[in-house]
C-alpha cells in the first residue's frame, strides 16, 4: 500500500451488506505481509469458468478445432492451456453466462458430441459462480493469472488474508451464509458419456504459482524444498482425497512457461479449510511456503495466487465422454 | 466416546446462549479425533488462579513458609509446583473468589509484604475468571492438571477441536462476545516494588505436556523430536514475544514429574491465535505434535492438556517485588 494508506477490505463497498456472521479477525488486524485480490467491474454479476478435458489414448489428438472455436464469436475473455496426470487441460473465462451460453451452443458438439469420438476421453466442467460466490488471492500484482485476466484491476493491498478463514471472509457470500455442503455428486451414465449434477455447496480451487522470474538460490529453494512437497499433496488429494471431503484434484503444468496449478474439487469449503488448517500433506505444503518465504522476505520472485467458487446446485455442467472411470467428479467404477 | 453417542459441544447447557457470532464449523463437523473439557459444577460461576513466583538470587530461600500457607484454612483446592529460567512457579487454584479473597487477607503479606523482602524477587499474577471466559482441553481422560482438578469432571469428547478457532468457540463468552484486546498494560513502580494493571482482553493460556506413561520409541519421539521444537517457540515468545502480542512466557518444568508447560500472557486472544495459526515458530511445534500423533495414533501415551482465559480489566492483581525488569507483566526497564 501506499505510505499512509490502510489495506482495504477484499470485499468491494458495492458487494458490503450488513453482516450476519463476523469476519474472523478483530477490526484492528494487519496482516504481516501484503496480498491483492482482483476487482471486477461492479456492472459484472456473473462470470463463467469452463475447464475442458482432453485425456488422450497414446498419441493425442489435435486441438486446432478447440482452438478455432475459442477464437471464434462469443469465445472466452482469457484461457489457458496446462497438462498433467495425462490429460490436457483448456481453462477458458467468460466475463458473462450470456455469452459464454452462445459460444457453448455453437461449439459444444464439436467438443463433446458423439460425432467427434474417436477413442479419446474429452470432459467439460464449467461453472458460473456469482461474483458473491467466488474470491481470488495474488501475492503481488502485475501478471493476472485465471478469473483475474478479466478483471478491471487488482486492489491494493486487503485485509482478509494471512490467517486461517481468510479465504472464506474474502468471499461476500460469507457475510451472511454459512456456505455449507448439501450433499454428493449424482451421476448419470449412458454409453460411455457420464452426466454429473453437483451437490450445493460444491467448492472449486485454482491454486497457482509462477517461477519464471526466480533464479538461483531463490529458483533451487522453490524447485528443491518447496515443489516436491505440494505435488506430494496434490498426489495425496488426488488419490485419497475422498477421505476428507476432495472429489478431485489435478496438478498440472501450464503450457510454454513455468507456472502451475492445482484445482481440486471439494464437497464444501469447510472440507477445504479444513484439509488446508489440519491435514500434515497441506500443513507441509504452508510450512514450505512459509520457510521459502521468510527466508526471501519481500525479495521473493515467486508469484502465488489463488481463485476459490462455492456454487450452488444449479448451472453448473459437469460431463465425462469416454473419459477413465473417476475423472473429475465421475464416479470411481 | 461410547458407540452410539455424539460428540457434545465444549460449552456446557448451562452456558448456552442464543449467538450472535457463529462457531466456526456446520454442525456437521466431526472432529478427526478425541479430546476432551473439564466439566465445573453448574453452580461453579468464577474460579481463581493464581500464580506465585519466587525469582532467587543465589540459593532459593525456603518455601516452607508458602507451603504452610498453602496448607492453612482457605488454601487452593489444588496446587503444583514448577521451575524454569531462573524461577520457581507455584500455580494455585481457588474454585470460588470469596475464599480466596479470605486466603489472601490473611497470607498476601507473608508473600509479598515489605516485612520478608530479602534480596529474592517474589511476584504474584493472579486472575479470576469467569466460567464463561475460560476454557480447558485435555488429549486424554484419568489425569486432569491445572484447573481441571478442581473440576467435578470431565466431558465425553467433544465437538470443537482439531480446527484453528476451537479455543475461541470453547469459550462460552465467544457466542456473543469477539473478546477483542484493549490496550497495554499499566505499571506503577516504587521502591522495587511493581504493580500492573492489566488492559482489558488479556488473555492466558496455560499449555502442558506429560511424558510420565511414554517409553521406548515414543519417549525418544517427544524428547528428541518434539521437546526441542517446543523448548524453541517458548523461547521465542519469551525473547521476541513482544512482536505478535505476547507480553510475557515461562516454560517450566513441573517438580517431581516429567511434565512442564508453557503459561504466557497476550495482548487478545486474537494475538494469541495469530501466532498459533501463522507463525513458524508455533507451525513447527503444531507439526511435530502433528507427526508425533499422526505416527503412534489412539497408542499415543504422551498426555497433552491446556486452559485458557480471557479476562475483563477488573479483579486481576499483577505485583513483582525486586524482580528483574520484564518479569511477566512488568515493564522491561
Amino acid at each position: 500500500m501506499s505510505p499512509g494508506s490502510a489495506p482495504e477490505s477484499a470485499i468491494p463497498p458495492h458487494l458490503t451488506v450488513e453482516r450476519t456472521r463476523p469476519r474472523r479477525v478483530p477490526d484492528d488486524y494487519a496482516p504481516p505481509y501484503p496480498s491483492f485480490v482482483a476487482r471486477n467491474a461492479p456492472e459484472v454479476s456473473q462470470v463463467v469458468m469452463a475447464y475442458l478435458g482432453l485425456q488422450p489414448t497414446g498419441d493425442p489428438p489435435s486441438l486446432d478445432a478447440l482452438d478455432a472455436a475459442l477464437a471464434a464469436a462469443d469465445g472466452p475473455a482469457h484461457h489457458d492451456r496446462a497438462a498433467g496426470d495425462g490429460e490436457i487441460v483448456t481453462a477458458a473465462y467468460w466475463v458473462d453466462p450470456d455469452t459464454f451460453d452462445r459460444w457453448w451452443a455453437a461449439h459444444r458438439d464439436a467438443w463433446l458430441g458423439d460425432g467427434v469420438r474417436d477413442g479419446h476421453g474429452r470432459w467439460a466442467e464449467i461453472i458460473r459462480p456469482r461474483v458473491e460466490e467466488h474470491e481470488t488471492l495474488f501475492s503481488s500484482l502485475g501478471r493476472p493469472e485465471g478469473v483475474a485476466v478479466l478483471a478491471e484491476g487488482m486492489s491494493g493491498e486487503v485485509v482478509e488474508h494471512a490467517y486461517w478463514g481468510g479465504m472464506r471472509d474474502r468471499i461476500p457470500l460469507s457475510q451472511t451464509d454459512p456456505m455449507l455442503g448439501l450433499g454428493a455428486p449424482a451421476a448419470e451414465e449412458e454409453a460411455g458419456r457420464v452426466r454429473v449434477r453437483p451437490p450445493g455447496g460444491l467448492c472449486l480451487i485454482r491454486s497457482g504459482q509462477d517461477w519464471t522470474d526466480t533464479d538461483g538460490d531463490e529458483r533451487r529453494m522453490y524447485l528443491e524444498d518447496v515443489e516436491p512437497v505440494l505435488r506430494a499433496g496434490m498426489e495425496f488429494l488426488r488419490d485419497e482425497g475422498a477421505a476428507v471431503g476432495c472429489f478431485a484434484n489435478r496438478y498440472v503444468t501450464v503450457e510454454g512457461g513455468e507456472r502451475s496449478y492445482g484445482m481440486s474439487w471439494w464437497r464444501s469449503l469447510d472440507a477445504l479449510e479444513r484439509w488446508s488448517e489440519s491435514h500434515p500433506t497441506h500443513l507441509a505444503i504452508f510450512g514450505a511456503a512459509m520457510r521459502y518465504l521468510s527466508t526471501l522476505g519481500p525479495a521473493a520472485r515467486l508469484r502465488l495466487y489463488h481463485e476459490v467458487s462455492v456454487l450452488p446446485v444449479d448451472g453448473q455442467l459437469f460431463e465425462y465422454v469416454d473419459c477413465r472411470p473417476g475423472t473429475g467428479l465421475a464416479p470411481a467404477g
